[in-house]
């Protein structure tokens, strides 16, 4: 038995429940894999005072059982957020298109997480750490070469955390699933799988004129190329 | 002068507003170059009544000005959106990591759509012309092969139409910005590329077991690999 997450009505996976999950393991993996979210929240008409949902990408990280999001001060998703408004985050990440025999059985391959709560804001003694892994999730090692943020620059980012606390995942990997009769159609039934491809690193210009050399912990870019999507068995 | 999509407060970019797009052609490329969105709309606690935003993930498909996604008449999501509730759809493909030589330049290059508006549900006659096309931005060709929908799995199924009228479109396609001073630091700077990546066809247990060779339609899958993600000059 895997440590779980305790189960809201929310975060309940109702439709095709054999794609929920709700450990942590599993729910951190699939933040882990990711390097953007989106962040749903309600703002208002500036005329009307009319309420609507606003659905936005970001780049995103995980530390324990909290995930982060960052962003200038002056943007207004992140005053929005920041004032503790209700959001709901999802990472998606598509692993393939699911051929069945017939049309109405296709389906996609994915994992995703969605997660409900409200933001709290990092305090300022704080940022610099979760920054940092911020940055070693992107490229470890980096931060050691890159000139770090000074005061001025983190006290004009808003650095965010939500807690995994209200969070459910979803993950199907597996081939078709037919309706019973369509088995024998002869159709050509499968997997296109899909995965995020890492490519070389491109240096700008002033680093390709300096002749400057790839840096060692650059070049493990390359070799943590995700594997290809998982299948279970049919 | 591209033709343009009348901007509305809420899809006016105004954060780096030099990736702001809001020609139709732009947002039509990205949406097509999408498999799935995100989509936004505001739910009420079951219990309380309280509103809060909920964002998931699902399939979408283009045709002329209109974004549609589909989903089983039980879902909760599909019943929402079809009552008229307000909505914010979000596409978002992921092109790199942008490493400037300070952390806080650091960025990433993408491609994404926001759209505002309500979704309109699909009469039951318009039905099968839009999951056709649905199937042919999947796999173009596949429809002459696979069993059709039937009249039940028709009726069983929701299709919603949501007007790309108020979308706007950002991308970021460039290297590092390096703020002034920053760029003689002798740091490695440029780009991560990343893409989604196409893998061979995986024929399920059935066919494989057939012999069932890879329909011809099926082998573009790979020929339509997408190209590495465009770098415009610095």
């Amino acid at each position: 038995m895997k440590p779980s997450i305790a189960l809201s009505e929310r975060t309940t996976v109702h439709r095709a429940s054999e794609r929920g999950h709700h450990d942590r393991e599993t729910v951190h993996a699939i933040v882990d894999a990711a390097w953007l979210c989106h962040v749903a929240f309600t703002d208002r008409d500036a005329e009307t005072g009319e309420p609507y949902p606003v659905s936005l990408p970001t780049a995103c990280w995980r530390m324990g059982d909290q995930v982060f999001i960052h962003g200038s001060n002056g943007s207004r998703m992140m005053k929005r957020l920041a004032s503790g408004a209700p959001v709901c985050l999802s990472v998606t990440l598509l692993d393939g298109m699911v051929l069945a025999r017939s049309a109405f059985s296709h389906s996609m391959n994915y994992r995703s997480v969605v997660v409900f709560g409200q933001f709290e804001v990092v305090p300022e003694t704080d940022k610099p750490a979760v920054l940092d892994a911020f940055m070693d999730h992107i490229a470890p090692g980096r931060r050691m070469e890159a000139r770090p943020g000074d005061v001025h620059e983190l006290k004009a980012t808003t650095v965010l955390a939500l807690s995994l606390a209200e969070a459910s995942a979803k993950i199907r990997a597996w081939g078709p699933h037919d309706k019973e009769g369509d088995e024998s159609l002869p159709v050509w039934a499968g997997v296109l799988p899909l995965r995020e491809q890492r490519l070389a690193p491109v240096p700008d210009a002033r680093t390709a004129e300096q002749g400057r050399p790839l840096p060692e912990y650059l070049s493990a870019w390359l070799q943590a190329q995700p594997a290809a999507p998982a299948m279970n068995k049919d």
